[in-house]
């Protein structure tokens, strides 16, 4: 990630001092003993990597006094500070942004959404520095700096370099929107694909956090994967990971903004559903809510439509499992608002196309709203802001 | 694992103590101060971990007695004692056992193959007695203990539990062939899928030893595929992970013994080319060598099966590639042999099914004969024993 200095740097640089405050981020309050276990490290080592953390008032001892009071809970224990610093979360889509203010526990203080006039570069990045002025404003109000942004994106993400490679959805290619966002915000920025970033908020907040090899799965216009594997969000080596939507189901399927043919996401994503629900009805539908209107009221051949968009989605998820046996497969995304639609064909297929026990992973839906989302571009910007070096360019 | 109780277990039982011996053991000799930054350890939690280990002979001080001399090495080098304990890896195939006796460093001191007479679970346990009694005789000559055994079987593996679930190559169900192994044998036994020990191996002591991401594909019998994600073997929350050979690249293709159609390994698994070029050039052809002898001859048809077969391990990479991003991806197995007949459309295929950046991941190819996954069996032998509780009965 390409930034501007940042006003304010981590006070901890060593990995146990990141460790211990993740642990403590994503299960705290916690006593150091029981934050040492969960982080593999000795009483001394917590006790070195707190230290500073305490002194800067990242951490504080007690009971969180912004939490709902804990009689029960037992004394000497460690907790983040959660308005000690602030941050700002920005996802992306074809047509809004969702911002969102949240603490350093990434709690969300604001939310603010604002269409988007334009889809080039630069009509994106004023609507960004737009919203983030507003919260800007908003924080300055109470006192407490805001130390990083987020923007999550759909595509093609390589965060290291905070360049956006490719993102259909935004037709972009090779933009250094790190770079360009911390020109405009003056804020050190972190970019990341969208779906990862809202990983990296289920690991960390969400009903997912302590379990170590999850995916989730997101359906609605894109279809995408966050992956955890061994307790950590999978990036790949060139910025490319969980492409789910990339899956090819049938190579005489429909062609796909990708140059192959029968991907999920050419079969299950909203513009190809919509498509297909258009062709296959004769009936003038341009969205969809449209589309799902069509369906529920039996108009012939829609449902088909969605039951072959479930297919092409379970066996997506198959092909997520028979690789990686996750424990679990959230499903989630716009998308789940048809889910009555195709809900039996994704588990019919899923399970059809299961290797063996890998049939046993955990499937599950969950609705996550947009705000989620920004939420998970927010924590993105936690995390390089916790792993960063000091005075450096790069977080 | 199940197993009997070892002879003798680990000193160390610390995550710690684990995680310097295997750093030594892959990138040994190494000083301490070297082993601590790999491992992520401080100095003194290095001293703590390596003083029961030097005190039992598992680690030894100075250059490796039995490595080439390098005399331009620094002083105070910790490495394996490879002499100290002896494994035994076999890797079962559906009509061969090859059996490797190591060291503790996982250096082959022995070989063996033993044709299989039949598949029963009865059989082959017998014939793996007998290889592991062949082997025991020759350790003992050395003097140093054989503290366990690992076999490596194809298929859906439950390492934890020991058991088989599904061999289709040795049409095994629900074979609870570490317990069986262990009473027959004496040994402590970890059973694992083949592909998956081959992949520790490569991890630890092949041309993978640092890499955090990459990927074995192996192609003949079957097409597996064994995954390192975040410096770690991928296993599966319920013991299936890697299964490339499932991954449906046509739903209208050839019925697989999964009960999918289309699956990578119904199109280039051995038994699926040669039927299918059997199918196509009319000839009596019953195994690979005659079905690459008749691609070579130019006999019409046949180039074209193993053509898409290639096509289907290309697809089946850039899945792997577009879900984890790894940076490099190994093709190996005994379907190397063929290589000339579809390396072409295995590069073509998966560089068009690639999203993105992920087609800059490193596709190469390695011949490991089945010494090396046998060897594999051994270094999962290894690491069980190492990352043992003392005196229990699950490794």
């Amino acid at each position: 990630m390409r930034s501007t200095p940042a006003a304010e740097t981590f006070p901890a640089h060593t990995p146990a001092a990141s460790q211990v405050f993740t642990t403590v981020l994503a299960h705290g309050p916690l006593t150091r003993l029981e934050a040492g276990r969960r982080a593999g490290l000795s009483p001394a080592a917590v006790t070195k990597a707190v230290r500073p953390l305490l002194e800067a008032g990242y951490l504080a001892e007690g009971a969180d006094d912004e939490a709902r009071p804990a009689p029960g809970r037992p004394a000497g224990l460690v907790r983040v500070n959660g308005g000690r610093a602030l941050f700002i979360g920005v996802k992306m889509t074809g047509d809004e942004l969702i911002a969102v203010l949240t603490d350093l526990c990434c709690r969300i203080r604001l939310a603010r959404r604002t269409p988007l006039p334009g889809r080039s570069a630069r009509t994106v990045l004023a609507a960004v520095a737009g919203l983030v002025h507003e919260l800007l404003a908003h924080a300055a109000e109470s006192g407490a700096p805001v130390l990083g942004l987020g923007i999550a994106v759909s595509g093609d993400v390589d965060r290291a370099e905070g360049v956006v490679r490719y993102s259909p959805f935004l037709d972009w290619r090779d933009v250094p929107l790190a770079e360009l966002a911390a020109t405009t915000s003056g804020l050190p920025v972190t970019v990341d694909n969208d779906v990862r970033a809202l990983t990296v908020a289920e690991q960390w907040f969400g009903a997912e956090a302590g379990l170590s090899d999850f995916a989730v799965v997101t359906v609605g216009a894109g279809i995408g994967c966050g992956l955890v594997v061994h307790g950590q969000v999978v990036a790949g080596a060139h910025g490319v990971a969980g492409e789910i939507g990339h899956v090819v189901v049938d190579p005489a399927g429909p062609p796909c903004h990708c140059g192959n043919r029968g991907c999920v996401e050419a079969i299950a994503g909203d513009a190809a559903i919509v498509a297909r629900i258009r062709e296959v009805t004769g009936r003038h539908v341009t969205d969809t809510a449209g589309a799902v209107a069509l369906a529920h009221q039996g108009v012939p051949g829609a449902r088909e439509v969605y039951a072959r968009a479930g297919e092409a989605i379970g066996r997506g998820i198959a092909t997520v499992a028979n690789l990686l046996g996750p424990e679990r497969v959230i499903i989630s995304g716009e998308g789940l608002a048809a889910y009555d639609l195709f809900a039996e064909q994704i588990r019919g297929a899923f399970t059809a196309a299961a290797f063996g026990s890998a049939a046993r992973c955990d499937v599950q839906t969950r609705p996550l709203p947009f705000e989620e989302w920004a939420r998970g571009a927010a924590a993105a910007a936690i995390q390089s802001f916790i792993t960063s070096a000091p005075s450096s360019g790069k977080g």
